[in-house]
Order: structure tokens, then sequence, then C-alpha cells
């Protein structure tokens, strides 16, 4: 029904989730770039609040797909997470987080990392319950 | 000049940082709220980002307003931090910092802290320099 | 009366609380100087700890005064922190916190921040209470 | 050749990392069991270190697979994360990492999570080179 | 009885526990040597983790042997830490513990640290229980 | 001779360093006492500062002492640590280290551990050099 889409949309659109994070010198590694691992970790607290903000219940990552780091995050910039709804499945969610890199000191941005989370919600059981 | 002021908003616009964050037991204090030093930490950083969004120039904070925390920010809540340039001075600019709270599993969300943060650009020598 | 007074400034001065910190490199900004944050951060902990020593109550931090940073506090100096009550209300107390900067491998020390904080003692059902 | 295969082996071996690791209360979600961003973040880590070990050259990650997080891990158990190189290209590595959960006080030990981080060697112009 | 020496002996050796870690600049002095604080802070994890899996019951530290650190640790080296049980007492436990560094690119390791950490069984009105 | 005496006396004075800290639930161990790691941690933290007050040289940390952890610091309590030069070498200075624990909302204070530091100065070949 029409009126049920327009209200996931806006409800996806409300749950869009941004973080914004300096990437000084003591959290890269010996290329001066981001530790992966701590782009990982960033990735799934973004997608996680987005899950959440989303749903309004409580979800669990159950799996991340496939994350290319070809694209270097240097030191002395800064990175926006951005978190999406992506998917919404019975009793899952898949969640898109992009993470764009900004110059410092100059008006340039590109996006560097884009991986998929996906999330379900448990009941105190830890049975898997209905998103919606 | 119009067409200047114009371009102001928009930089304004465009440096407008968010940064969400999940507030987990381990970061409240003995009432199941937020430290108020973390919350400071928290603004001080999204004013920073906001800042150097803004100028693409070295910022430092130099100082800080008043900051009331009346509505105290409990665990198991979603904050948004939200960091905005409010004043453009000659060599310093004034971002104005509001954190809103979300219950996690309810809809509701209401402003919880606000705050004004002052930088300044500086040369090598320490010297401030023109913002703009 | 004159005893109650003596022990007000005897309780004073066993509530003093210090903290000494070693600013190393990762914790501070790309101008060498440590963050405004984590400044504000310990001077909030400072504070409580002081606030709570007086009292011996459940304190919350309820606002911060305006704070200036115009001296800098360079990477690889030892700070010194120090909390003192200066002001005691009915259901609130105000802690000033001073922080001195002092050369590692020098005889050189000077104040670099000071701020106000107040705090209120609350009961179970969030309510201010006497602090004395 | 016979001789260099027993040596890659030998090689592989000794490049075996194990962390051991106590979930503590503050590491864990509302469910009480660890973050997956955090279960990454270690994952990333471990295979790093193996990938080092191995090549004694500096590696970089640049993606990790599919990760299932079915099995959680709660909180007061003790994890042991084992990183093994298990696949070597011309300038390319890929570590396979295991997370295993041990009851504290118990004899009861499980595989609960497993997943593929690939590396490469970088020489200073961030061309990839030969790992062997 | 032979049969509980030799369980004792598997026991022991299935609790050896390891820890790799990297020694990341952030995590060194002036020196760019290892904090001596940051040794004993990880010295005292792995003997923990040894300690619980070994008995299978809740230990607590109640003692650290002299601990020398002639042997510096610096930045950009790879350390294992291995915690191993050496003498069973009747509610109490020793845990050695050696620190080994390795070169990140290249084939040498070293033994730079060792200690000794003493643990008891304590029940729940805190008395010494026995440790088998 | 006499003068240099007491103005040893009075840099011993001088350089006593003191670090109070909150012990919050997250900071201890499943007893809910905090971890003897950690304790070890700031005690070191405190000595390395003492020994660089006192003499303004670049110090490292060569041992540790036996330390008992025999009386717990539990949780929602606060420490007090003090730092205080007690024997000075030709090259080496030892510092002894107090942690002193107070009931956060009672009048009730007590000493909890004790240990001693020895430190070296050394110059840019690590060589060991004389102390004042």
């Amino acid at each position: 029904m029409n009126t049920v889409k327009v209200s996931i949309e806006q409800k996806i659109q409300a749950a869009e989730t941004r973080i914004f994070k300096v990437v000084f010198p003591n959290t890269t590694n010996h290329y001066d770039t981001l530790f992966g691992g701590l782009a990982m970790y960033l990735m799934d607290e973004v997608a996680f609040i987005t899950a959440t903000r989303f749903s309004r219940k409580k979800m669990v990552t159950v799996s991340s797909g496939k994350i290319d780091f070809n694209q270097p995050i240097p030191a002395d910039t800064i990175i926006e997470l951005v978190g999406k709804v992506v998917r919404i499945g019975k009793t899952s969610l898949e969640v898109e987080v992009e993470i764009f890199v900004e110059e410092m000191y100059q008006d340039v941005r590109k996006q560097a990392v884009k991986g998929i989370f996906t999330f379900v919600v448990l009941d105190e059981h830890k049975k898997p319950v209905a998103v919606l």
C-alpha cells in the first residue's frame, strides 16, 4: 500500500545517521593511514545506531559483508561515516555504511570505504522477532 | 554584497557537523547520567570539526561559554551533537553546539545541552590570522 | 558561629584535590597543545572529586562557567589540576579548578586555565537536597 | 621444490599468532554480548600481526571477507583469537582469524567467529611488492 | 599419585596463555620505549587469564614480585606475553609472566621482562578457598 | 654540607606528587575491586612524575619492588596516589608510592597499597648519568 511505503521511506530518511571524526596521527598505522580494524569498529557503530533508530528495537549485528579498503584514509583528514537502511527483511535489516574522507585544509572530499552490515531483532529468549 | 552573503550561508550550511553516539552505561556516573566532563569533551570535538570544515584553516579553542547541564542524559539513550557556525569575526569564529537526546526504543527526542565555543586561526608564530 | 566557620574552612582545606598528568604527544592537537575538550574533561573530573570529598554526598555537575584557554598547554609538559570549593549554597556548591603547567626539564611553572564548576546534591527522586 | 614448501609451512607455523582477552561487561552491548565492531577490531589486529610476522614486511589491510556473528560472545567469558596465514599470493596474503570462547569457570570452549583478512605489501610509493 | 601429577602438568600446559601486541609509538615514553606501567598492566592481565584458565575459579591478584625492566621495549616492535603457572599452593597460585620482543621487520626475538604474580581464590565472604 | 641537605629535603617536598581518581565500576574486576594491573599502571605513572619533577631529567623505570594488594580497593571509592622520593643514588632514584582509599560518602580513609619504583637518568646513548 502506498501510504505505508511512504512512511517507510520517511523512517529510512529519519534514521540516517552521521558521525564525523578527525583522523589523528595516534589512530593510524606505520603507513600513516587509519587502521582497518578501527574503520570496521566505527562502521559497525554507525550501522548499529542507524538500525536502532529505524526500528526502535534491540538490534544485534549478525554479519558484515566484504569490505574493501583500497582507498587509504590518511592522518590529518576528517572522515564522515554515513549509515542508511537499504533492505528491510522480516526479522532482519541491512544497513549500508559509507566512509567519506575530507582534506582538513582544502575542499576535497571522496568516498573511501563502503560495506553492508546485517542486524536482527531478538526477544528475551534470543529468538528473532519482526523488525516492523 | 549579496552574493558573498549567500556563499557564507552556504559555507555555514556545508560545515554543519553531526556526531551520533550511544550512551552506554560505562560512560555514565552514579546517577546513571552522562558525565558532564565527557559531554564537554564531545562538544569541543564537534565544535572543532565544524570550525575547521568552515574555514579549512588550523583552528584552536580559545574559550567555552557557560554550559548548563540541567537536562540529564541517561544511559541507554542515543545522543546527537550538532555544531553550527553562528558568528564570524575577523580572526575568530563562534560555534554553537547542541546535544539532543533520543530514547533508544521510542520516538522521543529533546534538546539537552547547548554551548558556544570560540576558535581562532593562528599562523606558525601563533599570531591570529584572518578567518576568511 | 565561629566554630562552624572554622570547621568549614577545614573541610574546604581537606577537600582540596590535586591531579598531576603528563601531557604526552598523543593527547595534543596539530598545534601540539592539549585539546580544549580534554582539559574540560579533566577539570570536571577534579571538580567532581573535590565536591564529593567536601560534601560526602552524591553530586552532579549542573553548569560550567566561561573557560578561557588563552595560555596553550604544550606536549611534553606536566600539568597539575587543583580543585577548591569556593562557594557553598543551600543545595549547590561551586568548585574553582586551576590548571598549572610545569616544564618537564626546567623549574618553570605557571597557571594556564581557570574555571568554575557548579554541583548540586540530588536525592533518589532527583530533587535537590541540602549540601551540609 | 620440496625444501621451499617445508620452509613455508614452518614460517606459517611460526607466524601463528594468539591473543587472549577477558570479555568484561564494559565491552558488551545491551544483550550482554561483545560488540560486533570490537570483535572486528581485534580480528584485524591479530591478522595484521600474523601477516607481519610471516612476511617481516610492511603490510596493510586491503579487505575483510564476510564475517558471521551467529554465535554470540557473552560477558564474563575468555576469548582467544588465533590468526593463521592460509594463502600466499604474489603481492598479497590471506590470514584466517578464528575467535574461540571459553567459559571462565568451566572447561567449555567453542569456535564463535571466523573471517578472512587480505593484506598487501607496499613500497614507499605505495605500489605493491612481492610478499616473499 | 602418578596420574594426578600428569593431569596437573596437562592443566598447566592447557592454561598457558599468550597475548601478542604491537608496540605503537603512542604507547611509548620520551625514550621511545614502552611505559613500565603499561608493561605491568599487561603482565597482570595475562597472569590473571592464566590463573583463571588453570583453576576455573575466581582469582584475585595478591602480589607482584620484583620486576626488572633492564631490557627496553622500543616502539615499532611486536611483543608476546606468555603466562605460565609455576607454583600451586593450597589457596594460592604463582604465575610467571615473560615478555618477548620481536623486531617487526627482521627475525630477531629476545626476552625482555620476567615477573611473578600471585593469586588467591576467594569465596563470597572473601575468605581464601582451595585452588584445586 | 648542611645547606645542600636542606635543599634536597625541599626538592623532595616540592616533587611530592598526588593523583586522585574515582574507582568507577568499569575499572573493577568480578570481585568489584580495582584490577591489580591498573593499580600498578597508576603507581608507575605517579612515580614517573615524582622522579621527573625531582630531577628535571629524563627518567626511565628500571624496576618495581614487591607490591602487596592485600587490602582490596572497591568500586565507588576515591583513591589518592602519593609519590615521594625516598632514596637518591648516584645515577638512580627510588620513589615510594602509596595508594589511599577513601569512602565516597563517609569520612573514612586508609592506606591500601605501597610499593617502591626505581628510576635512572639516561643520556642520548642510553648510558646512566648523574641524578643531581
